[in-house]
């Protein structure tokens, strides 16, 4: 071991240096191509450093994408929060904003938090948990958006209309980092003018959600 | 070349028959882990023989992905065409469960068609052609239902609305396909109800469009 790699890191400052050296290569490659040497590298530590606080790459990826999804919940709670002024479907439309823009600005960081690989949620409790509170804070502006407009939505109806956003936004996230939306990524307004737009029919079919036959 | 590669498919023939074991081994292992080689071995013929249509892998896999567009839009249009007793809108939703029922059924299949690897439509003209083909079935779908409702829709709002039905069909896709939803994907009935359910909220917006401020 290189006294880089000796005590260069407290216990949890080492911790923290790895999640942001592999969120940085995943970013810049994608997070088929990163391994726990090269991440060890980025971080400047030995290599053999991860094994103090992570099992195995995907153990180490596992924390990374959850993390995500606790900063993709956390971003669409500040932005409907900003809107807390306007109608509550507004709100529900910003945190959609925000949901899209967060895959805009981290591709490969959202790829990672839907990839097949980390799906097995018993063997990553801590992600599976980040990944419920994100939808669950959707969910919740959803429901407080249609409770709003007095219409009486069964639970059911609740449900699947909180499934219909997530797809929705979820939808519009991978056509745009996949390029196949004839708008760019990395144009902020561009992306909220989609969201918006695109929300909007989405919207009205909220409005009226008494009449939806299911 | 062994006496399997020589003389053994006609011209025509040799093609089907590597687009048949490229979609099949595609479909066991994902289009990450197929070959050139490994797909002339599936389909029984020299390892030199698929240069004889496709210059190299990629271009292989792009006419693979562009058979899956071109089936997918006929299985929107024969499964909203079965509904056209009924109300334009329901053909609109039959199309959508069409469209995720084809992800169910060949998930692989369905990742390639949307990856990244053939996003470039100047290398894949007849790639971009049947996805172009596929999207503008759903759009006609979709102002056909609006045009009946009697809405008087503007352009704009009819585009952003066939954006909106195509984000929401993808990421209902991608998300039972990835193991997100409490859904089986084999079990055709239930798709069908999660696209119905789903999609009605939205139906309900589209059944509303004259209102929708965009």
């Amino acid at each position: 071991m290189s006294s880089q790699g000796r005590g260069r890191y407290h216990h949890g400052d080492l911790r923290h240096a790895l999640l942001v050296a592999a969120e940085r290569l995943i970013g810049e490659q994608g997070a088929e191509r990163v391994s726990l040497r090269g991440i060890a590298r980025a971080a400047g530590v030995s290599h053999a450093a991860p094994y103090h606080h992570f099992g195995d790459l995907e153990e180490l990826l596992a924390s990374v994408a959850a993390s995500g999804f606790t900063r993709l919940r956390q971003s669409m709670l500040d932005r409907s929060a900003a809107a807390r002024e306007t109608d509550t479907l507004d709100q529900l439309q910003e945190a959609g904003v925000a949901y899209v823009s967060f895959a805009a600005e981290n591709p490969e960081l959202y790829r990672l938090m839907f990839s097949g690989r980390l799906r097995d949620s018993r063997n990553h409790p801590d992600l599976a948990r980040a990944s419920d509170a994100a939808y669950e804070a959707l969910d919740e502006l959803l429901t407080r958006a249609v409770d709003a407009k007095g219409a009486e939505a069964t639970d059911a109806t609740l449900s699947h209309a909180a499934r219909a956003s997530w797809a929705l936004v979820h939808g519009l996230a991978m056509l745009l980092i996949d390029g196949r939306l004839e708008v760019d990524p990395d144009t902020p307004a561009d992306v909220r003018t989609l969201v918006r737009n695109v929300t909007a029919v989405f919207g009205r079919g909220l409005r009226n959600l008494r009449e939806v036959r299911l």
